[in-house]
């Protein structure tokens, strides 16, 4: 048995009475963390800028919607990579060393329902990794090759990052914020509030654009089909 | 104080030691509750089946397009109103006799999540029914008027009711099955498992036509943009 009481394991996690009894300090630092998890996205964003910039069969992609294919570049990354390896790995993350447990521990700190293995947390994120995360790196194809489905792969990911996200406030926001420091500059506001915000705010304006993009088609092809009945 | 220990109320629930300290019987019968359900849900299919055959501007709606029509002016009743009572007022329902309440306490027979006011639940339940309830009316609305955003709207309905639908399977299989008294064919089997299998089975089917449809309205759409650049 341990020294300190089984349910009183010094840790970083709210809410402070958490028990957590396997929990093992990071030895990587917020800052070694943070930059993997920024320069692998920024990797990411800037090889799809660069291929998204070459003309195709169908001509050239326009700024925004080479910015929006870089959006699910990062993604694919994020969901595949960072939200794969939570929900395979979550049992053992408050204990382990591996670089991406620690990135899970860091985030933890603004909101431990990672580090507890929350029932709802862990489905919606294996959902995240396992669809969202390969459909992402579909859309991003889909876009290169101008596929026709390429605009309905775009609302189905944005829709369901963007359910996730909402779930994810929804049901921490009826918990009180109980698994943060309420308040705290970088746990709650800029891990917790500012990281999400971003699967709320992306996939909102995602949805917008796919859906004037598909009612157009659709009216397009609407009035094809009564010009045709018509003429016969 | 009640004779009973607050932890021992009786109630039907699962599982058994769970503490409803406020739970009053149903004096209506599962037969008038299941009559309600499904004889007002009835009354709207064929209502809607009733609308659909009429000619509109655009011609007249095939068998299949009009049993999704009628889809969806079901689920805007069971959505709205159903599962908005339950967004409304889960925190009375185990004490509360109105009608709609004791629906609830019956179908908590096959999840007690519902008695409970389980988080993701109330959650899931209230986006449902303040999202996905009027989307469906609109969507009614929409294939009889033939708006050019009908698909759209058919395919965010449906990965919504989808997404909640695999969040709801998968954090109670994550749970144990431990609300319901696992394998009872009425309360698991048909409660739990059956009516809820159909919004996995009609959205999944729902989202493969959306698919097809805004795809070809895209290639369409496509097709008649290369061959104006290469006009002109």
């Amino acid at each position: 048995m341990e020294s300190t009481s089984k349910h009183h394991v010094a840790h970083p996690f709210w809410p402070r009475d958490l028990s957590i009894p396997n929990y093992v300090p990071n030895d990587r630092s917020m800052s070694e963390i943070l930059t993997f998890l920024f320069s692998v996205s920024g990797v990411f964003l800037l090889a799809t800028w660069g291929i998204t910039g070459r003309e195709n069969a169908s001509g050239r992609l326009g700024v925004w919607r080479r910015l929006a294919v870089c959006w699910f570049a990062v993604c694919g990354f994020i969901h595949g990579v960072i939200e794969g390896w939570f929900s395979l790995y979550y049992e053992v993350i408050p204990a382990d060393q591996s670089f991406l447990s620690q990135l899970w521990k860091e985030y933890s700190k603004g909101d431990s329902r990672y580090a507890i293995a929350d029932n709802f947390t862990v489905c919606m994120e294996t959902i995240t990794a396992w669809l969202w995360g390969p459909f992402s790196f579909w859309a991003v194809y889909a876009f290169l090759t101008n596929k026709p489905y390429r605009f309905v792969l775009q609302l189905i990911i944005s829709l369901g990052q963007l359910y996730g996200a909402v779930l994810y406030f929804y049901t921490e926001h009826r918990d009180g914020y109980a698994h943060s420091e309420m308040g705290h500059p970088i746990y709650f506001w800029f891990y917790f509030v500012f990281l999400n915000a971003l699967w709320v705010i992306i996939p909102l304006v995602l949805i917008v654009d796919a859906w004037g993009q598909l009612s157009g088609a659709q009216a397009l092809t609407d009035n094809a089909r009564s010009h045709k009945s018509k003429r016969t």
